[in-house]
């Protein structure tokens, strides 16, 4: 990986609208945390990034979980008494919850609003629902119609399934220099919400595509998953495999028009935690970076005590805080091509970061070396170009004494990595570092 | 002790005016450092509490000091040359210097002036003054009526003793299941003096009252003492018992309508220390933690650098720092029900942590526990009650590595310690936690 | 050095105008890196303190560098084809860029340009350049000058020598009880600047002048060196002595208007750092105290990885951030006789806290010893005088458990280091400290 590299992904025309692309034909698929809706998504990943996918038994234990029955749906609707579908699953998968049991009835409205749910404060917007480990069923509706459905009996009908089956996910490895790995991990398994989270899906998926054509000096594994489960799924069924895992992000609601907000790993301190900041901190956007803590999305699991992986969580504004948050309000409208291109470029040179960064030692500790006669300095003293590279140059060699790596000399001297780890380049070339 | 037993005294009615009582028996009482006057004191108290009354004799060596003279007062005044009184120890215990000698004399008003103290500041109140360590004798009396003093001769009379006896103090020791105790300490030496420090003797006083009905973890050891004198008599005759104290708290101070202080142990970071911080966080009142400095009550002793016990100071407005201080307009009037009442309970809450708080140990550290199963989740993934008691559960079972307390817990979760022990119980009620 | 000594000093009179009157006979010469400049100014210095002057071949190498040619120059100008001199090294040693090669040409305007330096945004100054490691010529004028010039053909004179000579530099030496050293440096090697760095060469002249007649704990040694070329050339030199520095300070620019500053260490935390910032808390003028980087004067040696010695750089304001710098306008008006004494009286306090700094251990470490018996407090207890002396000998015993030093206290108890160092006086007298 390099900065040219680096350059001509964020220069390449458009990856942004190549992501939208991928959103809009994902957007119309019924996704849970199993099932077929989960196998399209990534068959549709697929188009753009070479995946495994992998099949996990129902009934299968993973540490403290079993893998769920797999659930599908074919159809679902409420009718008013003259066959007119008021709620039609067709229209919108938010209409059922997910993983709602097969039913079958007639029943008066009173007793069927049990099993409504809607959000009186936004009384358009039809609310986002899951019974995934209790069995149960519910329809997601507007307010608006709910107020307007007259008392009558309906029929009420889900053309659902929820069997032995299997619980699928898509896992990209690509190998670099060392077996170290970098793990991306976003989950797919929300149906018609676009920030939350087909948007973390299309930014991974264009991850890989741009890591695939560098070198790399770490493996890069991506994985997508269905929440939760999926995760303790993956690291149940790798446990041999996690010590490799160098660093980590989950992408998660990354393409709303709200300021980056950089989620730390439960240590606090990763490479992954300094590099993000570092890199957030001299870029332009409005970002904030937060502690970790235990809820959120799957750094739940890889931050579990017993893993507690360098994994951090990169999203833009946090979910809960924004209020079309698992709601039909999520939709292609709202997010951005910007900024899903924006966490493109700002994991990228995160990346390249955490791929550089190493402690420089210096050739000639005792006093400054003498950059002039290599070319590295200004003839003339007392003129003002170049002081900015020079001091890159200064900075590099004063704290080249095998206790600072180029992320700490660059942070110690408020500069970017990119300078400081160019000027550790010439300084190297000149034989003045080791 | 538990949350309901806690609540219970909270929620006890009358405690505030049983104080209020309490001191307004004791308010007339003529107390010093030595003398009747502590004694009829340590009477008073025991009325409330069980108590075991020490004496000294005087000159017995403690450490670098030597247990005074005891000293007794009958009767002081001055009188005009019609015989009238016009300072009488009668109508204020404050008139009379503590450790006043006897005196029998005429003298006119110039020669008389030496030995007389006043507050030109505040003309309309007595102030207080001691001299303890050095032979001497004096009057105090407002600067009002020293300006109205016509230059005459007066009598003099000082009618004390200052003879070889004892140093009196208090002692009430509540075992608990662990011979590891926390010390309750606070100076009773002080004569018509409300806030300072009738108002930590009532605090005490209740404070082992309500104790004294719960199970206790900690012993609790209360010593009513006098200033100085009296907590290095005790240091000095329980040397070998020293290490057994694990928490300890001066009390202060404690009534008047100023917010609440709480000066750390010299330590700056011992349990008692964060214990407070985080429960005074957590409770509505204003308040202040201050750094230790060694000036101000018995944690002078305590935390003296040989000892340096985890001894805090708990007050409201610190001494010196209101005009009151010291003066006669500390009297029942500068002190308030609720100020004590909230001590009251500030110290319980924090007893209740410090005998609670614990390092869990998470039984599921890979990946997080399913608690669906349990009953200790929402079915309904999406609606929100019950997020502040799922969020507690989640801190807890992330942070249960054996690194963290309870009290870290809370503290990075910035959730009440009662909180986070609440989850905790549940959480090992459902074996989650070792 | 004791405290009366250094009052002595403070109060003396003259002292601000002697160093005005020294800096006004170095003003004029033509002092550069090397050369007859440099040596006639060691020789003025050396009219107010022994100086030890040291003379090191050209070609001698000196870590990555080589010590230089020696440059000397007799004359310069531009003239008019009339003959007139436009520009004059005769008016001003300015004119000519420092380490200029012989010249002796005629040309046109349009080829002179490329050689002629001035400031564009300040056109009445006279700018300061040098090519000392690329051979090179150029003269300095003010823009305004330039933009007068005719067109026309000029005769160039520079009558310098670039040859096989010395590097020259001054060294007093003054010993102390301790073979452990304090190392002031200051840069010498500019031609007539004031601030930049008259200045200095007078501050330190003065400060030997003062610890010459003071007993010393420490030994002090002065360096007057060319910048950069001098301190690399004396850390060379003298590779086996430096690891006597215990403490070093550069003394550059102290003379301008502007606030004090001072830049730590690249430790950041010596002795000298925090001793430093300290002093200069406690005293009454506007400063800032800065953290290490890499550039600026001779602490890039000095605080070269391979070093690190604790030295920081006292000056007023920084170098580049005033308009002057570097200009003709850091004249004799530029540089103000109480600023100068200023950074002398602050540099001498600094000095006096790191000789006087000590951990004392209390011999009565188990509650306070009582001081009323040794006449070290208050006889009437809450009479207030005296209150700041015993809050200081409180806090030196209450920290006198071996593990902080009179600073440490001093810092913590948010008081002067003298007033902490006279309580722990007192308190030795009074066998209370070992």
């Amino acid at each position: 990986m390099n900065l040219a590299e680096i350059q001509r992904v964020v220069d390449g025309p458009g990856t942004g609208a190549a992501m939208r692309d991928m959103i809009t034909a994902l957007y119309p698929i019924c996704r849970s945390i199993t099932g077929n809706g989960f196998r399209e998504t990534l068959r549709g990943i697929r188009q753009y990034l070479p995946l495994e996918m992998r099949e996990v038994p129902s009934g299968t234990p993973v540490f403290d979980w079993t893998v769920p029955m797999e659930w599908n749906i074919r159809d679902a609707y409420i009718a008013a008494p003259d066959g007119t579908r008021v709620v039609d699953f067709r229209r919108s998968n938010l209409h059922v919850m997910s993983y709602s049991i097969p039913v079958k009835a007639r029943m008066r409205l009173e007793e069927l609003q049990k099993h409504l749910h809607t959000l009186p404060d936004r009384p358009e917007w039809i609310p986002y629902r899951t019974s995934y480990y209790k069995e149960n069923w519910g329809f997601c509706l507007s307010h608006r119609q709910l107020k307007e459905l007259p008392e009558a009996e309906y029929d009420v009908c889900i053309d659902s399934s929820l069997e032995p089956g299997h619980l699928t996910y898509g896992e990209c490895f690509l190998p670099g220099e060392s077996s170290e790995e970098i793990l991306i991990s976003t989950h797919c398994c929300h149906p018609s919400l676009c920030n939350d989270n087909l948007s973390g899906i299309a930014v991974a998926t264009f991850l890989g595509r741009a890591l695939e054509g560098m070198p790399r000096k770490f493996s890069y594994r991506f994985l997508f998953v269905p929440g939760t489960i999926g995760s303790i799924t993956w690291l149940a069924m790798n446990q041999d495999r996690i010590d490799r895992i160098r660093h980590g992000l989950v992408l998660t609601g990354v393409g709303d028009a709200g300021g980056i907000t950089y989620k730390r790993s439960r240590r606090g301190d990763a490479s992954i935690d300094r590099a993000m900041a570092h890199v957030l901190h001299h870029q332009q956007q409005p970002y904030k970076v937060i502690d970790f803590f235990p809820y959120g999305y799957d750094e739940r699991q890889y931050c579990s005590p017993g893993f507690n992986l360098p994994v951090g969580c990169l999203m833009r504004t946090p979910h809960g805080e924004y209020p079309e948050y698992h709601t039909s309000a999520d939709d292609l409208q709202f997010v951005h091509e910007d900024s899903m291109w924006e966490m493109l470029v700002l994991s990228l040179r995160t990346f390249f970061v955490l791929e550089n960064d190493r402690t420089p030692v210096s050739t000639n500790p005792y006093c400054e070396p003498q950059l002039g006669k290599r070319g590295l300095y200004r003839a003339v003293a007392g003129q003002t170009e170049g002081a900015l590279r020079e001091m890159a140059l200064l900075w590099v060699l004063n704290l080249a004494d095998g206790r600072h790596s180029l992320l700490d000399i660059a942070d110690r001297a408020q500069m970017s990595f990119e300078s400081i780890y160019s000027a550790a380049c010439a300084l190297s070339e000149h034989g003045l570092l080791n």
